[in-house]
């Protein structure tokens, strides 16, 4: 297929930096990889700027066989389209889009679906390499295969993302703003907004205020909750947080001899109506699962249990009329949903700025990386063009 | 205040039969007792006739402390108002009401809120004796007072009842079929209609087909269920439930070395839309809840645990899309939902004939216990007039 505008490496090889995690919990190494073209239904995207999401640390961190080696993290950026493969008419070269981990074919029954945002037309487990035919566009100089990350891996200049993973933004939103939407911060206010559709006047307890939790807090201020309770061991994050509409703060080494749970429900006259986990602690589901109120509360899981513990709860807790439920990706469907969100930030509802505490160039990858693991930032924005960098 | 047509009784203590629990598991005792007139806010109603649900026979067979004796069962009943006490508007002499278990004030911010049916006006916990002042109008002839049994107490020929916990309905619908709505029947409609939303062609699986399961089974058939599939080990439950819309069942001891959990997702592509658990056993709200669809699938708890066992739940499970929630009384208001389910029995969409498998005389009531507790019975109707026995 010719395409008379394409840019003069399309259909080529493009040799490019990129920050490989060659170990786990090591340093990325910026090496010279080679990128291959993208076969039919995948899109080359040229990056622009990526972001660090606690995920791509888990990952990292994480021992063969649950991860593997060498592999490009990072999963939150923007970048544009270098080139289609065939097939792809929905993106063409030069188009402002995002990379996603979570993909939207539109047509299998859970796209279809008002209700799941959990595209199962490829299965549901994240699997290295591309999609559909399970190999990676990525090698060093040596021949040897770098693997992919949840179908994104933006650690680098240029990627290879499957077009199902790829949403389309307009011009307008800046893109290290753009960059937030694609993961972290969509995830919060999704489930404010599509899991929980939390409703004006109505009380909200969040455990856990990383870059996740304190989106929920944003969804839930955007939806008008009159009470915003974040609890964290870290009392900083109440400073942080105001700024996202937390308006109450729990340190649970501060409650003396009463539990969370107790203080929460003294705080809301018997409970929150909605509670939020974006910790990743069975312990953490349980106390917001007690946090909420008799009748009606409503607990969302957003965090992925670290321990892989189960969740134990009293069963006349949920007889009750309490409610649990969890999400990925905060039940939004991520090329319908995105876009909204851009505009909701471009008519200056929606709060994106104040996620961003810290900006590095791509050199600097592994600065990003111990600021997170400091607890000294929300999100780091990675420039792959340093002069971007402010 | 003067009723110039009040009955004769009316102010009076009325002296009547009533089948009086004097130890736990011990066959009733038919005897005369004294009911004192209604205090204000209440109703003394006259019982023409009353079922055996299981809770009955829970707390009849529970040892003092959790259970109180000598006490009058039974929660299910159909009455004429025989007198009112002072502030009483709701209801009048020779109205058909309902006593039911759960109350509805209308005033408090559950009764006012569309997503609780928990009416905290009195708080939620169940006391013996009545609502307001905590005393009993029950007595024997000795004097010895005779304890109330959920605000209801409908063993007896006379009760006396908070209006809170009166269902005005009309005399149209046959007393038999009315008795069941006012409590394990309208749990189950209740469950899939105001809980779940079942909705037209989805698939159902319901775990446990008592009463409330088959009642589920009614409410999800008359809300379109495309599949029905009842899980209970007595194979002639199957039978039964055909004629409220069972399509499928399962016998969890004849799956072979699959799981329940394993089989449900063969039959319905993956896990059920909806799961119900109406026995009260932690291991059967697990698997309920293994048994529904990621993406959107949602399990409601029925029964009361009947161990006090935590319901344990894989957190992936939940991360996937799933929701677990319980509610008491099928998320009904009582003095709102119920006679829209009288009238869909007198528009002949709802099934009720089929729930009554037996009836007797009220001298025969331990004939009631019997036949639950062999597993042969849904509902037994029994009459205080032996006139009305067929």
């Amino acid at each position: 297929m010719e395409n008379k505008s394409a840019s003069p490496t399309t259909g080529k090889v493009i040799r490019c930096k990129a920050a490989v995690a060659r170990n786990p919990g090591k340093p990325l190494v910026i090496e010279e990889i080679e990128v291959d073209p993208p076969k039919a239904w995948e899109v080359r995207i040229k990056i622009l700027c990526t972001s660090l999401c606690r995920s791509d640390v888990t990952f990292w961190k994480s021992e063969p066989p649950i991860a593997i080696f060498p592999r490009i993290f990072g999963h939150e950026a923007v970048g544009v389209v270098e080139s289609v493969g065939e097939y792809v008419e929905e993106v063409k070269e030069g188009d402002l889009v995002l990379p996603v981990c979570k993909r939207q074919c539109g047509e299998c029954r859970d796209c279809k679906s008002t209700k799941s945002n959990l595209c199962s037309k490829f299965g549901k487990d994240y699997r290295p390499n591309m999609l559909r035919d399970g190999t990676s566009r990525f090698r060093d100089l040596k021949g040897e295969v770098i693997h992919n990350f949840i179908y994104v891996s933006s650690f680098t200049e240029y990627t290879v993302v499957d077009v199902t993973h790829v949403v389309k933004i307009t011009a307008d939103i800046p893109v290290d703003k753009a960059c937030l939407l694609s993961c972290g911060v969509s995830t919060g206010v999704g489930a404010a907004w599509r899991v929980a559709g939390v409703e004006a006047g109505s009380t909200v307890a969040i455990f856990g205020l990383g870059a996740v939790g304190l989106a929920v807090a944003e969804g839930a201020r955007l939806r008008g909750a009159s009470k915003i309770i974040g609890v964290d061991l870290n009392a900083e994050k109440f400073d942080l947080g105001k700024a996202f509409g937390i308006t109450d703060f729990i340190n649970p080494t501060n409650c003396g001899n009463k539990t969370v749970s107790q203080v929460i429900k003294e705080m809301t006259d018997g409970g929150a109506d909605y509670c939020f986990e974006c910790i990743g602690l069975a312990s953490a589901m349980e106390d917001a699962f007690s946090s909420s109120r008799e009748g009606w509360g409503k607990t969302v899981i957003l965090g992925a249990e670290m321990h892989g513990s189960p969740v134990s709860l009293k069963s006349f807790e949920i007889l009750s009329g309490r409610t649990i439920c969890g999400s990925l990706f905060g039940g939004m469907k991520p090329k319908s949903d995105i876009p909204i969100l851009a505009q909701k930030y471009l008519d200056k509802e929606l709060h994106l700025d104040e996620f961003i505490t810290h900006e590095v160039s791509f050199q600097d990858i592994n600065k990003a990386f111990d600021l997170l693991l400091e607890g000294k930032s929300l999100r780091t924005i990675i420039w792959m063009d340093n002069d971007k960098l402010n």
